[in-house]
C-alpha cells in the first residue's frame, strides 16, 4: 500500500506550477542568452524579462517600471528597508515596524539598529492585528519608514494595510509591507492599497525559488542592495535570471486571475479542518485573527502536546507540517508571533501550521481529520500535565 | 537556408548543460520541499543541498562549511567587501582593488567610498596585470581587504592570485577574488591559492542564472549582506533555491572534471581564431595577455570600425559576440577595462570580445573566419580616418 502524502506546508513553500514550469523551460537552454547582450540571443532573453515584468505589474496594479526583480523575497524585504534607510537617513533615524515581522524584517532592523536607527516595534493583540492608534502614537518626527506586513506567515492575520497607507501618506512617510505570503491568497492592488514599496516571493505562489519582486514606487528614494553592472534600471545588479523571471511573471499572473475561485476553495477547506480540528480535539485554540485571515492559513496550539513530535507523527502518517515559519526551524525558541499574540512558551511550543495550496482536496483535510486526533491523543498520554488536567486539576 | 548561429558569448552567459538540467529538473515539480522543513519533503530538499555543497566544496578545493550560496556572482562580491569592510572597520578602513574589476567590485567599492572607506585602485600593464610592487607600496596599517579579481571578464587576463595571497597573508590582511570568469577556464584550488573569499557563478560554467557562491575560509570576520533567516548557517537568508543550488553543485563537479580535457579544446579553439584574425585582418590589436589568459577569451581590437556596428554585422551573420561585458551594454562609454591597459577611447570602442563554449567547433571558428573580415572590410570603408590610413598618412 502506497502511504497518502499530503502537502500542507504551502507557505513554507509549493510546487511550481506545470503551467509555470512549461514557460520557464526553454530558457534554460534554447533561450539562454544574457538580456544585457545586444544579439539575437540576449534579445529574445530580453523580450521575456519584458512580458514577464508587465504580468507582474498587472497582477499588482504597478506600472512596468515600478517592477524590480530579486533573488528572494528576503531580499525584497532587506532592500526595501536598508534601502530607503540609508538614502533618507538625513531626514530622519526612525522606523516603525510590528513585533510580528518575518525574521527577514526583524533581522534588517536589528542590523540598522547597530547603524544608528531607532526602531520601534509594536505590540499586536491576540489576534495579531496592530492598533492603528498606537500606529499613530509611535510616529515621531525622525519616522522615515513604516513597515508592516501584509498578512503574518505563522497565523495568516491581515492587517489593515489601506489604513497604514493612509495614516503613512498624511505624515509624509513611506509604507512598505510585506506581502509574501499575501499574495494569492488576498486581493494586492498596489495602488488601491497606497503603499510604496510592496515585497513578494514566486515560490509561495507556485513560481520557482530563488526569485522576488520589489515593488518601488516612481519618486521613492531608496539605495541600492546590490551593487554592479546595470540591470533592473541599475538599481539591482547581477546577471538576471530569466528562466525565474519568466516563471514569477507566469505565477503571479495566475494568482492575480485565478485569486477569486482559489481563495473561495482554499477558504473552504480551510473551514472544514478548523471546523473538523476544534469538533475532534479538546483543548485546542485557533491562532490567528478568525475572519481577517488568509485563506489557506490554518494555526492551532494543542496544549499538552509537543509541537515537534506532533509535527514528526504527522510526517510518519505522510503528513507535511509545520510548527511555524521553516525560516526558523533547527531554533529551540518559541515562535515570536504565537508569543506576541499572547501565548505561554509551553502553549506556543505545541503550536501547528497548516497551510493549504492548490493540490490540496477534501480528501486530504479529511485524511488530516482521521490521523490528527489519534495522533494528539497518543502524545497527550505522555504527558503528566495532561493527566492532572483530564483529572480535572487544570482548566484550559 | 537555415542561417548558422554561432554563440561566442559565453563569458556573457553559457547554456545549461544537459546533465545540470537533468539533475535540477526534480526539483522543481517533485522534490520541492523547503530544506528548512523538517518533514520528508523538506528533509529531500535539505539531502539534495548537502550533495551539492559537498560537489562545489570538491571542486574548489574547500570544506563544506566554507561554502555559502548566494543569488549571483555579484552578490558574492558584494557580500565579499562589504561584508569583510563593515566586520573589520575597527581594525582599519583602507581596500585595495584594480582599475579593471567588474562593476560587481567598482561599484560595490565606491558606495563603501561614500560611508567612510578609502579605496587604492591598482593600475595594470598593457597586457592587464597588476604589479605586486605596486600591490606593496598601496599597503597601509588601515588595509583591511585585497580584493583582484582572478581572470578578467573582458580581456581574459590571468593574476597572479597566488603571489597576492602570499602577500595578503604576510601583512595579515583579507584577501577575495572573483573568479566567476576563471572557474571552469583555469584551476581553481582555495587552500593550494592561500585565498580567504572567492566569488563563483553557476551561468558562466553551464550552470542556472541566478545562483553564486561565495567561499569564505573558516574563522573569516565578516557581516552579513541578506539578514532574516536561519539559512546558509545563519549567514546567508533567504529560501534556498533548491533547483539551482542542484544546478549549481552539478556545473562545479563537471568544470572541475572536465578541466583538462575542456581546457586543452578552448585554447586549440581559441588560438586558431586569434591567428585567423591577425592573417586575414590588418590594424588589428589582441588585447590581453599572450599566455596568461582564459582559454576561452578572444578579444581584439579593430582600427577604425566602430564596434556596435561590428557586433550587429556579425549577429546578422548569426554570430552572436560582444564588445565587452554584458553587464554594461546599454552604455556608450568606452569599456574601463581597455582603457586601463591604455587604449584610445576609438581604439576601445572598436573593440570586439569572442568567448568561447563546450558547443563550439572548428567549424564555428571557420565560420566566424570567413565572416569578419569582410565584414570589418564594408565597416572600414566607412571610416575617412581608414581612407587615411590607407593612403599611408597613418600608421597603426
Amino acid at each position: 500500500m502506497t502511504k497518502r502524502r499530503v502537502y500542507v506546508d504551502n507557505a513554507a513553500t509549493t510546487p511550481v506550477h506545470p503551467q509555470v514550469m512549461k514557460e520557464m523551460l526553454p530558457y534554460f537552454t534554447q533561450y539562454y542568452g544574457n538580456p544585457s547582450s545586444i544579439h539575437s540571443f540576449g534579445r529574445q532573453a530580453k523580450h521575456a524579462m519584458d512580458k514577464a515584468r508587465e504580468r507582474v505589474a498587472a497582477a499588482l496594479g504597478a506600472a512596468t517600471d515600478e517592477v524590480f526583480f530579486t533573488g528572494s523575497g528576503t531580499e525584497a524585504d532587506n532592500w526595501a528597508v536598508k534601502g530607503v534607510a540609508f538614502a533618507n537617513k538625513g531626514r530622519g533615524n526612525h522606523i516603525i515596524t510590528t513585533k510580528i515581522e518575518h525574521h527577514a524584517l526583524l533581522h534588517t532592523c536589528q542590523y540598522l539598529e547597530k547603524h544608528g536607527f531607532e526602531v520601534t516595534y509594536l505590540d499586536v493583540d491576540e489576534y495579531g492585528r496592530i492598533s492603528l492608534k498606537q500606529l499613530n502614537e509611535a510616529i515621531k518626527d525622525s519616522t522615515i519608514l513604516i513597515s508592516i506586513m501584509f498578512a503574518n506567515n505563522e497565523i495568516g492575520t491581515i492587517q489593515p494595510v489601506g489604513e497604514i497607507a493612509r495614516i503613512a501618506k498624511e505624515k509624509g512617510i513611506y509604507f512598505h509591507t510585506d506581502a509574501v505570503q499575501a499574495m494569492g491568497n488576498v486581493k494586492i492592488d498596489v495602488k488601491e492599497i497606497g503603499v510604496d514599496l510592496l515585497s513578494i516571493s514566486a515560490h509561495k505562489i507556485m513560481g520557482p525559488k530563488g526569485i522576488g519582486v520589489l515593488y518601488i514606487r516612481k519618486g521613492i528614494r531608496i539605495d541600492n542592495l546590490v551593487h554592479g553592472g546595470a540591470q533592473e534600471r541599475r538599481r539591482r545588479s547581477g546577471t538576471e535570471n530569466v528562466a525565474a523571471v519568466v516563471g514569477m511573471g507566469k505565477a503571479a499572473q495566475l494568482a492575480a486571475e485565478n485569486l477569486e475561485q482559489h481563495t473561495k476553495r482554499m477558504t473552504s477547506l480551510r473551514d472544514r479542518l478548523i471546523d473538523g480540528i476544534i469538533e475532534r480535539i479538546p483543548h485546542v485554540k485557533l491562532n490567528g485573527h478568525p475572519t481577517e485571515r488568509l485563506a489557506n492559513n490554518v494555526n492551532f496550539s494543542f496544549e499538552f502536546v509537543e509541537g515537534e513530535a506532533l509535527l514528526l507523527s504527522l510526517d510518519m502518517a505522510g503528513i507535511a507540517a509545520s510548527s511555524g515559519s521553516a525560516c526558523t526551524s533547527g531554533s529551540l525558541d518559541p515562535s515570536h508571533v504565537l508569543l506576541a499574540i499572547g501565548l505561554s512558551h509551553e502553549t506556543a511550543h505545541g503550536s501547528l501550521r497548516m497551510t493549504l495550496g492548490e493540490a490540496n482536496t477534501e480528501e486530504d483535510i479529511d485524511y488530516i481529520l482521521e490521523q490528527l486526533p489519534p495522533i494528539a491523543n497518543r502524545l497527550r498520554e505522555l504527558s503528566p500535565l495532561f493527566k492532572q488536567c483530564e483529572g480535572g486539576k487544570v482548566s484550559v
